[in-house]
Order: C-alpha cells, then structure tokens, then sequence
C-alpha cells in the first residue's frame, strides 16, 4: 500500500487534469474542482487516496457482480497471462477459454441460444447487433429491412452505432444518429402513465402499443429488429410495467422483427434470474451481454445469437465480414469463465431472486416515507428514487436546479456511490451484498436524502 | 500444462463449431475443416494442442510487440486486479493507473500530444475520432464540417464508424457506410504507379494529390479531417513513397483539415519510432492506438489528442458526451505501463530501427530473386511479399485463384504463422525477435514459397 497524503492527492489531480481526458466529463469543471482518486477496493467497498472508505452502491459501473477482491478471477488471469496472453480467432485458430466460455454461455442463456459472437465490449456489441441484423434480412431475401426502433432515454453504448441506438440527446448532438434508426417513447409510468390516472398496467400496454404505431408509420417491411434494455439502466432505473414486455414481444412476432434485448446492465443475475429477458419473460433473437460477464475486472462484450439468426448466417450467409482484435480474447474468456463459475457457486442468482433482491424492494419500499420521495422503484440488485418538489402533487424540481447532483454531492461526502439521472437517486450494487450491507447503504441513502432536503430548505428551494 | 490428444482437439473443434462463431470467418467452411487450437506460446511462438510449434511473424494480430511470456505484464495485471479490478472515470473521479498511463503516453508521443482519450480498442478509438472531429469543428463554428476523408483499403476498425472509415467493400456490403465519409485511391505504387512508368517518388506526390482533388470536390469548408494508417497494416502492408505523408500534411495544412494518424498498427516501435507518423515525418492533430500499448495482453484502445483538439474540447467545449465503461480500465491501464516501461528498457524501438528493422530489410529483400516474387516492402518490422503469376512482366494471378491462401496453407503446415492479403504474404514479428530468429522465419517463407511454387506448377497453373 502507498503511503497517501493530501501531497500525493493534490500531484494525482494535477497530473489527471494535465493528461486524461475522462469520458462524459466537463474537463474544465473537473480540472478546478481536481477529480477524486480511488486507489483500491475490497467486496463491496473503495477507498480514496486520502483513505476515505466508500460504499460503492453503483458496482464500479453496473459491472462488478461479484464484488472487488475475488481471488479466483484474479487466479485466472494470472494463470491465462502466462499460458496464452492473447491470440487472435480470425484465421481458422481457436483457443480453449473462448471455446469453453462460449460452451458456458450456451448453459446460463436461455435455451435459443448455442452461440456467441465475442466483442471488447456492450457498445461494440450492439454495434455488432446492428451489421447483424441488417446482414440477417440481407442472407433472408429482404434488404428493405434496415431500421432499427429503439427508445428515448434507452442506452446502448457510445460508438456512433450505439449512440445512435440510445436515445440520448447530448449524444445525438455531438456527432449526430446513423441512418435508419429510429425512437419510440420510454415505458416511463411516472412521467407518462401517473398524469393520465393510468393504471401501470394498463399504461404497459398502450407504452409497448407505441412500437406497433412506429411500425406502421415506418412500414412493417422496412423493419429490421426492435432493441431494448430490459430494465433501462443509465437511463434511470426505469422498471417497466409487467404488462410491457410481453406485448412488445407480441408486436415483434405479428411483424417478424427480430426482437434484442441489451443484457449489458441486467445480465448475469442482476434482476434475479441469469438474464433481464427472464425476469421480463420474453424470449430475445439476439443479446448483447458486457460488464457483469467478468465482473468488469476485464474488458468483454458480446452478442448471444439466437437460433433463428445463427442458422441464417451460418448455413447461408458465407463470410460475416465482422469481428475485432479482443474478440474472445483469452484473458477476458478466461477471466470471465472464473466469474460465471463463482456466481454459480455462491448461488448468487438465487440469492438475488429469492433472499437480497427482495430484502433491498422492502427497504427501498421503505423510503417512499421520505419528503422528498415521489416514486420508489427496484428490480433484483438495482433500485431507484424519484426525487420531488411537492410528494403530494407529485410535482418536479426545475431541471436546472440540478437537485440530483446536489444529493449526489451529499451521497460522495458522505461515503456511498449513488448515481443521480436527473432527479432520480439510483443504485445498482454488488450482488454478493448481505442484508447487512443493504442496511448500512439505506441508512447512508436516508442520511443523504435528509441533508438534501435540509440544504433546500436552506437555499428556500422548498 | 494440459495432456493434449487428439481426441481433445477433436473435442475442442466440435465445441468450437457448435458454440463460437469466429470474427471475419465463414463458419459452415470453419466447422467442415476444423479450428487449429492454439494453447500456448513464449517469446515468438506458439503451440497448437498437438504439440506443434508455430513461429508467430504475426504477432497475434499485429499486436504482441514485446512477444509472449513477459512476466512484467503479467506481475502488473495480477497486481492491479488484487488493488482495483476496475473503477469508472466518468463522475469526477480517478485512478493511478489511468493518471500514470497518460503522464507516460504524454512523454512517449509527439510533442503536441498531451492529452489521452482512453477507449476498450482501435475500433472505439477510430469511432471516437468520428465524433471527436465533428464536435471539434462545432466548437469552432464550422459545423458544415463533417466529412472525413479516408482511404480505400484502408483499416480502421469493424463499429460501423470505424468500417465506414475503413475501405474494404466486403464491410460495406454488410451494414453500410454512415453518412459523411468518402474514400480516395490507396498510395499503392506497385498497382497504380508501376504500369505508367512512375518512379516511386513522383507516383507519391501524385496519390497525396487525389487528397486535394477530393477536397475540391466536397468542398474544403465541408471537410473535417483526413485519416490514414502511417503504412495500411491489414491492406497488406503497403508502404507508401517517401514523398506521400509530407504531401498529405501540406494539403491538410493548406485547407486547415485535422490530419489523423491511425497508429494503432504502427504505435509503439513497429515501424522503428515510437509512432508512424514520426517515421513518415509528419506531425497529425489526433492519433488513434491500441494494439501494440499492451502488447494485446488486456485490451485497450484510445485517442491521443493533439493540442489544437484538445484546447478546443477543454477549454470551450464544456461536457464531451461520449465514453465507455472500460476507458481508462485500471488492469489495461496497469499493463499498458508494465509493457511501455519494458519497451524502454530493453531499448526495442532502437532496437528496430537500428538492427533489426534494417537486418529484416536486407533479408527480406532477397526474395526479390524468388519466381514467384513481383515485389517486397518493408518498413521496420513489418514485410510484404506480392506473388505474381509473371515476374518478368509482374503479371498478378487471378484473384480466384487464390493463390495467397494456398501460400498460407503451406505456412500453416510448416509452422509459420503468415498472413495472405490477396495474393500479397505479409508479416510483422514480435519487435524482441533477433537476428537468428529473423534467419528461422526467413527460412520458412523461402521454404513456403518453393512450395507454393511448386504446388502451382503441379496445378499447372503457371
């Protein structure tokens, strides 16, 4: 361990604002305040160069399932690093940690899918979905199909592809959306369903009703595949009507698009069943799967390809003029295989579906008490709080007063990594945590939401 | 180490053909043959799960510069993974590994570069670029800016931004080329300039000035930037005169265009500087790099960003919306520094510019005298070997012939690992190969060309 003083912290800031440029970051901002330097990490905990001890409610980036620490994925690259660090499987060659990974993979996934076509990463992977899927309609005879319908404030990576995928308007600005993709609304009850006195249920279907209307307008036969995240994760932890879900796979199949369901965040046991499309109960074409795959403790991506689309490229597609450098790289393969095995030995699948996913809804249930709490939302291991001006009107703060970050500020001092999007507080943390744990992460949030409304109080912002 | 048989080679070839579906490969061709199964390597070889033996002139994949083995990499990542498996870098905070690389990265690059943007891979750097230069020109208020220039046969990745960038048809054709982006004719000699009796240096000046053309052409107030490989890696290693890289720096110069670097071939060492661009002597705005920063131990992948760029983006640009989970991965980060510091010390980029890039030259060219041989080029430690069906009349095969896969057959058989690209056999060794190993791999292309040549007299097909 380093020795840390302010010294050492103060030359860690100089040294970031002089060189690196962070992603999603206003680097001037960033440069006058100085980043904050995490060092190590243990379980569920970091700890900053000034030896501030943090919970991480966030998981790293919605990636670290198993927690810091794991010895056995440690173990594993170790081992990969001396045997074969890397090898390409572009030229008929092929190594035992992708072929054993991609075998596992065929065991945790739902039963369609047998194969998986590796990636470094989620983004690369639903850039990947998209030459897929146009390439899947052009072997079938039909090329017009080329659009793919996504939603606003839906995720789906940072490449140019999957930008244009998500439905984030700062990223559209900043260079621009690709042709022939286009959005549908969010199944967001609170925002669009509560004013109109909709039940969630009912809301669930006109939501997933907006896919059919958007089908219609572009033309069926111009529609190549519909992407979502079962859970939408960066947007907000927005967790959709049950009703949602099954009626878009029904509009899917009464058209015969090709249905994605983005794994990237829900994946790998997070919403209490191996993958979101079974806690949703839709049966997905195509996946994209990154982060939980390793635990983030190496870069991975990939799509899970489906029968119906693997068969098309396999027995009558010839070369997919596709693929990357890391794709099944040995050491993320490898490191990966250590983590799906840990998950299964602990049994944290279950874990999350029967015993601390629930435990975390009745505690986060517990919050909507709190003044400033207009909504409470959670699904297996990631939990969400709408934060509002007047609870009993259900009334918003003014974007611009940027209340989440304030709470956020409180959340970072005060020793928990809670995300804020917009005014919704947000977690998703380790699935390895104990009743325990969450206790000790709803009494820092409670504490955070308390100081919050005190400081607007203070402002008269209330 | 595992007993291998080849009952588990079959095995592993079945689980293969059932399970992984490989990056550029026609899978119903791949499980008919069978996947070689590679399972080991050290220094500049590699092991199939036979037993076999295989000299590695690939490097992986244009990537192991340091070789197999080096324990270094593996002591950092081990290291890095028992401290921090992973953090982000997007909401205000840091990581010594991240602040460090790109301290390092700021010594090792051209002087205008003081800025990093780490990404998972080339493709995501090259994809970044697409961005990047757009926003650039935002800030600066010309957003008519959009276009940017490339190259055809050229490589710059497989996200749909990065193969729109990229000029290989066979990507084209499987997903489509994003708006804004246009090609011109490649800087290669040997099929352009040859057959009009061009010395190489006035066919240089000749293929830069198709860049102004197109210019024209768009419209210099539309276009936003200018990107190509110092030497095209995957177009097959083609070295461009001496005269063409100044050329294309005046034109970007006199339309005020960024001129962007793909380094992530050329970076660290390969071509005897620590970048391309400096061998070439030209100073870009931006360059991309992957591949030879970790020596392709754990994947990563950025964008060095030149001052004029950077300014802009810090300074006027407020928040950059663009970013992926593993930029700045704490383990990439940790090794990339294992793998720079370890370029320094054993000296490798003199190394290559001062004995073993001009040793792999000389004897590389004398397969000049070889039947078969129509042309070689080298450029530190990559070579290229054009076949022709006419040496004196440097008459090319028909490309159905494939004449390129057979000569690589025959490398596979006799344990050299070679790359076809067309009919043009390529290599890029490890950059710690000696002068005797330099010698072994000689031997085992002269040996793969008599046996091509042969095979091909056989045919009758000369």
């Amino acid at each position: 361990m380093n020795t840390v003083t302010q010294e050492s912290t103060r030359q860690w800031q100089a040294a970031d604002a002089q060189h690196f440029l962070h992603p999603f970051t206003d680097h001037a901002g960033l440069a006058r305040k100085g980043a904050r330097i995490i060092t190590r990490a243990d379980n569920i905990y970091l700890w900053d160069s000034e030896g501030n001890k943090i919970l991480d409610a966030m998981s790293g980036l919605w990636c670290v399932n198993v927690g810091y620490g794991q010895q056995p994925l440690i173990d594993a690259a170790t081992r990969q690093m001396k045997e074969l660090p890397f090898y390409n499987t572009f030229f008929q060659t092929s190594h035992p940690p992708a072929i054993e990974l991609a075998e596992l993979l065929a065991q945790v996934t739902p039963p369609q899918f047998q194969h998986v076509f590796f990636t470094g990463s989620g983004s690369e992977g639903n850039d990947t979905i998209v030459r897929m899927v146009r390439r899947y309609w052009d072997i079938k005879g039909e090329p017009a199909r080329k659009v793919i319908i996504s939603r606003f404030n839906g995720y789906h990576g940072s490449t140019m592809a999957g930008s244009s995928l998500s439905g984030m308007k700062g990223m559209h600005d900043q260079g621009g959306v690709i042709p022939d993709i286009t959005h549908i609304e969010q199944p967001h009850w609170f925002e669009h369903g509560r004013p109109q006195n909709l039940s969630r249920e009912d809301f669930g279907l006109i939501a997933a009703g907006w896919l059919e209307t958007k089908i219609l307008e572009v033309g069926p036969e111009r529609v190549a595949a519909f992407i979502g995240e079962p859970v939408q994760g960066a947007g907000g932890v927005m967790v959709p009507p049950s009703t949602y879900w099954p009626e878009i796979q029904r509009i899917c199949d009464k058209y015969g698009i090709l249905l994605v369901s983005d794994e990237v965040i829900c994946g790998f046991g997070r919403t209490g069943h191996w993958f979101g499309c079974e806690t949703m109960d839709v049966k997905p074409d195509l996946m994209t799967i990154a982060k939980g795959i390793t635990s983030g403790y190496v870069p991975l991506g990939g799509v899970m390809v489906g029968e119906r689309v693997a068969r098309a490229l396999i027995d009558e597609g010839g070369e997919f003029n596709h693929g990357f450098t890391y794709s099944g790289h040995p050491v993320a393969c490898a490191v990966a295989l250590a983590n799906i095995r840990l998950i299964q030995q602990l049994d944290l699948v279950r874990h999350v579906r029967e015993d601390i996913g629930p435990y975390l809804a009745q505690r986060f249930a517990e919050l909507a008490d709190h003044p400033l709490v207009g909504e409470v939302q959670s699904c297996g291991m990631m939990g969400a709080v709408q934060l509002v001006k007047d609870k009993a009107a259900s009334t918003l703060f003014e974007p611009d007063l940027e209340v989440g970050m304030l709470c956020r500020a409180h959340c970072f001092g005060n020793g928990l990594i809670m995300r804020a999007v917009g005014d919704r507080m947000i977690v998703a943390p380790p699935l390895v945590m104990t009743r325990a744990q969450v206790d000790e992460m709803m009494a820092l949030i409670r504490r955070c939401l308390d100081l919050t409304l005190a400081e607007l109080h203070q402002r008269s912002w209330l």
